[in-house]
């Protein structure tokens, strides 16, 4: 019936059947929304409909919509659930979310809300609590089906249909052997397609690339990518399965690291949204701002020591901004490439070399054919062979340093296992307005006594 | 056997094997491996044993190993099997992967290559090829399996055996009506657990969420990560079922789109990654650079219009390259705010006013905290009041103009339907650099009696 409805179309609705009171009529066609559906219209109810929607809801259907609420109202609908009810839910949320949610509750919260959880799944959540932040442990879920390899397929479905719930958006079944250790794993298409009797042990596939439970989320995203699994499995130092991730939660993290990686290139600082407050977002940009109000100081007192050159050909100034502009602008480019290309590569000695070799190149090329542009310019400008020899010469060097410094500064941070990414265009290019202020006054200085 | 080899010891040992001829065991190994490890295996060959390797390998491995490769090794590929086993393995080939690869070749061997193949596959890829890039038709394949909705379980599953190696990493079957209209979708979950007599009527789900061959990939891979999908159908204007966008090519946009707004960002030039040719990679960069070269003449050319001010006080070229930098810098951080909230953010009045509103009261509180911060040094440094004031009020405007481009900028472009990445951080921070200086030696020049 709501198969043709638009989104508001059915709010109205489900908000008519609310005031009505029609439980079961509001229950049909929650059954037929996705999560996603059912929390966008719990976010557009007016305030006075939310708490009867809620109670509408039975605690599976509750779990589902928590995972995809954002934080602020996940603790509104644990307010209005109650302790009691709330802790119920959280029983059946999957417990990455969950250990997500608690994170952000004051210790007492937590206890309170924990102590009421059934005692395996706060034991699973607050395990899952203890792993290192962005680690495969973090990631991972606990809702995952497990069978022996001497099962027949008959009886492994019979498994499946028994925690049919518990397993819900998972593709495979895991083979673990007496100790829980990991040897196999089947698709829910291997089941279709085999014999009803054959053994598990015949049709499972035995070189499962599992991960760790230290393993970073970056590197389980990426062998997720490469084998385009749908799940991978989580193993302990002593190979025993206890978890898996899945391929909704490796999506969530390759958009977290992008935007991680444009948040440093940027230097715009951590977690900045369209809803972060005000002074949280100042507060947060501040610290790089008055960084590099510092190290914009050093070009100052650069200026300051050459301030007889200055004086004497104040024409210098005028191609201060755009040397420096440039050299900044080739460094963040070639920063760009190094940082994007580090998360896909695996790096070694060779592929380094010629990285470096081909930005030297690029440097070279362009430098070259900007040098030539300007001297040409700055000569129709101001009437000035040797000043325009003077820019052009300058802004070749600055363009090939600018370069290489976009290059080399983040492969050492790499090197040094800081993320590369630091290096954010922002530093770069003010560390390169060093480099090409002192090398532009610098020749400019050289050839002074033909510039007047 | 192999599974507790390392990659290099499984390399070395399939290199025994090619040059003992030992085909049999060399086909038990391949199968244990996953087709990302069998290319990777592939081009750490050394290239003697490439030819043998291949004629080993059936055409199903073939099209798994072509998938995997880059360009260049998938055309080397093509160049060793000859035309007509070429086409063999091309008919196999995922044909979202295979329009990819077309799209390279010159038009007469694209040509060749077609008419090899069987008549359906070719044409399917070559409809595929008809979209416009970015499209969901460009990513979809057409390896699905669609059923009726009277069959039974049974008879679902009957046909997905018969269409097993065709509809390999899918996990639901679509349901059609007699005109191939989508009707509705079940999990192979939904299969396994479902009594083997059921109707699919009765246990598929109706309110399938589709989208149209189309719509953009960033809107595809937004309702997949929403969705948490495996797969999403995609239909054609009259609502048939023509083809299916499954999740691993989801994180293929997700990664590439990422890709995408920092090459903008940062203005380095589309797709250069280390394997970029140098000359390639310069031409790429070039245009940006010269576009801002010009642009960063138009700061020399404000320079030298207040040459009479710097002349008569130097020290106001001192913090010239400070208040550019910090300017810029502002503005680049609110940009890639915004860039990145649109990916994630359904664009409404209220949310973009609320969003200006906060940037501006970021930039005035950055603004004060940094201007006040300047003065103090400026006026210890160079000793003049005046001087300290006229920097720190400078400094203040152009924090608050700074930060307000780099927010409505990208915001107008959006609005335009062009990218708002194009607002590179380059361009954004040369044009406020433009912004900064005419404030800066404005304010400068009104003071310039009390500074000399």
């Amino acid at each position: 019936m709501i198969k043709e409805m638009t989104q508001d179309e059915i709010t109205l609705h489900i908000i008519k059947l609310l005031k009505e009171n029609k439980k079961t009529d509001f229950i049909t066609i929650l059954e037929e929304l996705q999560p996603y559906d059912t929390a966008k219209i719990y976010e557009d109810l007016p305030e006075k409909h939310k708490l009867r929607f809620l109670l509408f809801l039975n605690n599976e259907v509750l779990a589902d919509l928590m995972q995809e609420l954002e934080k602020e109202e996940q603790l509104e609908v644990l307010n209005k659930l109650g302790i009691e009810k709330s802790s119920k839910v959280l029983d059946l949320m999957d417990n990455d979310d969950l250990a997500l949610l608690l994170d952000e509750l004051s210790p007492e919260k937590k206890e309170s809300l924990l102590s009421g959880m059934k005692v395996e799944e706060s034991k699973a959540v607050t395990d899952i609590m203890n792993y290192p932040p962005e680690t495969a442990g973090r990631l991972m879920t606990n809702r995952f089906v497990w069978i022996r390899s001497y099962y027949t397929v008959r009886e492994a479905v019979e498994k499946l249909k028994t925690f049919a719930e518990f397993a819900e958006s998972i593709n495979y079944l895991y083979v673990v052997d007496e100790q829980r250790k990991l040897v196999g794993v089947v698709s829910y298409r291997d089941l279709l397609l085999a014999d009803i009797d054959e053994k598990i042990n015949n049709i499972m596939y035995e070189r499962v690339i599992s991960v760790s439970v230290t393993t970073d989320q970056e590197l389980v995203a990426r062998m997720t990518e490469r084998y385009d699994f749908l799940a991978i499995p989580v193993v302990d130092e002593s190979n025993m399965l206890v978890g898996i991730v899945t391929v909704d939660d490796i999506i969530d993290v390759v958009i977290k690291e992008a935007n991680e990686d444009i948040e440093k290139l940027s230097a715009s600082g951590k977690s900045i949204d369209f809803d972060t407050k005000t002074f949280v977002a100042a507060a947060r940009r501040l610290p790089w701002l008055i960084l590099l109000l510092f190290i914009g100081l050093i070009s100052g007192s650069i200026i300051s020591s050459f301030e007889n050159t200055l004086e004497q050909v104040v024409a210098i100034a005028f191609f201060m901004p755009m040397i420096a502009g440039m050299t900044g602008n080739t460094g963040t480019q070639s920063l760009a490439v190094v940082v994007r290309g580090l998360i896909t590569h695996d790096i070694e000695k060779g592929v380094i070399l010629r990285l470096i070799t081909r930005e030297l190149g690029v440097g070279v090329t362009i430098g070259i054919t900007c040098a030539i542009l300007i001297s040409i310019i700055a000569y129709v400008w101001q009437g000035s062979f040797i000043l325009g020899a003077v820019v052009g010469v300058s802004l070749f060097f600055t363009l090939v340093i600018g370069t290489l410094a976009g290059t080399i500064i983040p492969l050492i941070l790499f090197r040094l296992n800081i993320d590369p990414a630091v290096a954010s265009g922002p530093l770069i290019t003010t560390i390169n307005d060093i480099f090409s202020l002192l090398t532009y006054f610098g020749i400019a200085t050289m050839f002074l006594n033909y510039l007047m």
